[in-house]
């Protein structure tokens, strides 16, 4: 840790762990689990109270994987490289484990009734009682429902998920191979293109489903090593170095796109796909991708941070233009999220001040507008000066993930840092 | 005018008209015409450069609309009610019937040669030579491919494309009642529901298709009634004459559905029904109908007029919580174009003074946000405070439409209120 106090790094982990367990699990733990129907309800006030009981099934699966991991894995497995958050600190302690268990079993069960198709397609949203409601013509659900069941097999120890988690994951590779399946209509007129998020949350998925160095693997180490290996080269071509940008959508032969899309840049997904890359650099030791990953997050965040109000813009057009997205300016919680994971990846990778610096002012805006201490977890939707514009804290898009996610992920980092200073 | 200076009234009637000869349809005759592959550009920045070459087939039919309106009907017939503004007053005079018409028609033959698929579907959105790009699971496209052509061959003289509208209205009269060819699946989970935008957006069409009294007709006048009638006892169904409400989505059995679809109110799209209502209402001289029209127009401004800091906001929920459109508090150019219309309709209807002073409330926000008098045309898009979002002039959902259209109207109702008294 050059150049940065120790206690300043214990005071942010704790301030992340206290959060996490105090203010943000308990709010989702007290008003989303559906004892009646199962699954959760993602739709809540700033109250926890309901307005709607649709089920959205990215919530879902990603809720499960979130109490799974913070279960830690199964305890009658040897596991030790593993956190567990519930175990770490019992003086501050959240819900027990057994709690978190019962409760990512609740919605682990809901999805495996009721989210997939024989045909391997998962909806997009629920009912109340299960029943489908929406199906996109995009892998996402799917994505999330693997992502579920990976985390959630190791937690419960329950192999069965594990079964169910690769098979979807099989799907999903035919599919990006040919979408046809999917039913979105190819016309003359279309050029076949690239989309930053498929590769990105495909890392994401794989580096999930295997594992963390020393827990159980769902198959061949080698198949991973390969669709990683071809998911980190889609990503690079996003990337233009000489600019420091990284484009959301670029031709299928690596083209840049002039067009709306094909100037759009998202700086929190950036950010996020940023520190996933990261994350598997320093798993295989690829110096020259830690090196492009610490570039692209530096370059979103060059561009996206907003001078004016602070925070993290939402969305950006390359050349300048007005992005089409009419919430292009507002303040999200997720970028935030991500950047506050990335920030503190680059830093223990680099050791260099200056990324603990940068993490501290995006931590200082972030903290200072986005949890809600009335009433527990982060409110989601500010507008561009940071004024609260949507008051829910679960919707459609928001639930028991990022948050969480990123408070989990950043204690982790800063323990390490001090265990190994 | 009871009330109302002959100069106030005459005052806002000239601003209209300069507004649309000198600010508004310039730009688009000077920037959106592609005279290599026929059509209109219509993604066009602030000072009408494109940063987009997609051609979006709602603005391009809506243009056609808009231009041959404004050439008024071919003079070769006999059609002394309508109104030709580029004729009415040639000392502000704005581009000529020749160079109107002419314009027209590069965006008619582009329709007729690209738009339009074996079975009926009207493709979305196009590329610059024409080719397919995307086509939605609505029956939008299709209605201003229609709207475009009723109007064309009047303007025009042009039969063939009177065929081409009336053989497609019966498509979508079709898939009104049985919407499986567009291809959107039904689920288990789904309840069958009304949505506001149909049975609206239908008795407009049916309404510009049949023409102005006195100009030819398409079909049997009985099928027109049938239809406008059965239009307008949906849209009925949609109001809440109590609060004073209209809901965009209702069961199909006429029940509110407690859903964040269920509470969304839209403002803009009630004003704008209010006055196809009110509209359809003169012609068929149904008092009950004017008075549900002027209880809506009036609920929608109650409602959605930001008394912070002035403009209509997009959306709201009915029961207070937060919209789950990120840009529910923006305030949009085609609200503000739909309540200036309505309220000079409602003026004129009832003569009260109280509806011109609400006119001028919203006229005089209006004038003061949206027109750009550096490049001409207006901003599309303010965040909640008035300032411009989004500097683009056209876009995939704003064209050569909501502008003109409102300032053409706004004239017409102000030239017969002079004329009247």
């Amino acid at each position: 840790m050059p150049d940065i106090a120790r206690e300043r790094v214990e005071s942010w982990r704790s301030r992340m762990q206290a959060e996490l367990q105090q203010n943000v699990v308990p709010f989702w733990m007290q008003h989303s689990l559906d004892r009646e129907n199962g699954g959760y309800f993602n739709c809540l006030d700033r109250d926890g109270r309901r307005f709607d009981t649709k089920k959205h099934v990215w919530l879902q699966g990603r809720q499960v994987w979130m109490l799974s991991k913070l279960c830690g894995a199964d305890p009658s497995r040897a596991d030790t490289s593993r956190t567990d958050v519930s175990r770490a600190d019992n003086s501050r302690a959240g819900p027990s484990r057994a709690d978190l268990l019962d409760a990512a079993t609740l919605g682990a069960r809901f999805l495996r009734e009721h989210a997939r198709r024989d045909d391997d397609r998962v909806y997009f949203s629920l009912t109340r009682e299960g029943a489908p409601l929406a199906l996109q013509r995009k892998i996402f659900a799917e994505c999330f429902y693997v992502l579920a069941f990976a985390e959630y097999a190791r937690a419960s120890g329950d192999d069965s998920y594990r079964e169910l988690a690769l098979s979807e994951l099989d799907a999903i590779l035919r599919w990006i191979d040919d979408p046809t399946p999917l039913g979105r209509p190819r016309l003359r007129g279309q050029i076949a293109t690239s989309e930053l998020a498929v590769p990105m949350i495909l890392l994401n998925l794989v580096s999930e489903v295997r594992g963390a160095p020393g827990s159980p693997t769902f198959r061949d180490r080698e198949d991973y090593d390969r669709i990683e290996a071809r998911c980190v080269a889609s990503i690079r071509r996003h990337f233009d170095r000489e600019r420091g940008l990284v484009f959301e959508t670029i031709g299928a032969d690596g083209s840049r796109l002039d067009s709306p899309e094909g100037r759009l840049i998202n700086p929190g997904h950036v950010i996020e796909c940023g520190w996933f890359l990261l994350d598997h650099a320093r798993r295989v030791q690829d110096r020259e991708l830690t090196r492009d990953a610490l570039a692209m997050i530096d370059g979103a965040l060059e561009l996206g941070w907003d001078r004016e109000h602070g925070g993290i813009l939402y969305f950006l057009d390359s050349e300048g233009f007005s992005p089409q997205q009419l919430e292009w300016s507002m303040k999200l919680w997720w970028p935030h999220c991500e950047a506050l994971v990335a920030l503190l990846m680059a830093w223990r990778e680099t050791g260099e001040a200056r990324w603990f610096e940068r993490f501290e002012t995006v931590a200082d805006w972030t903290f200072d507008h986005f949890p809600d201490p009335a009433f527990g977890e982060w409110f989601g939707y500010l507008d561009r000066r940071g004024v609260v514009s949507q008051r829910f804290k679960g919707g459609p898009y928001k639930g028991c993930f990022h948050v969480p996610r990123a408070l989990f992920l950043c204690e982790r980092e800063l323990r390490a840092a001090l265990e190994l200073h």
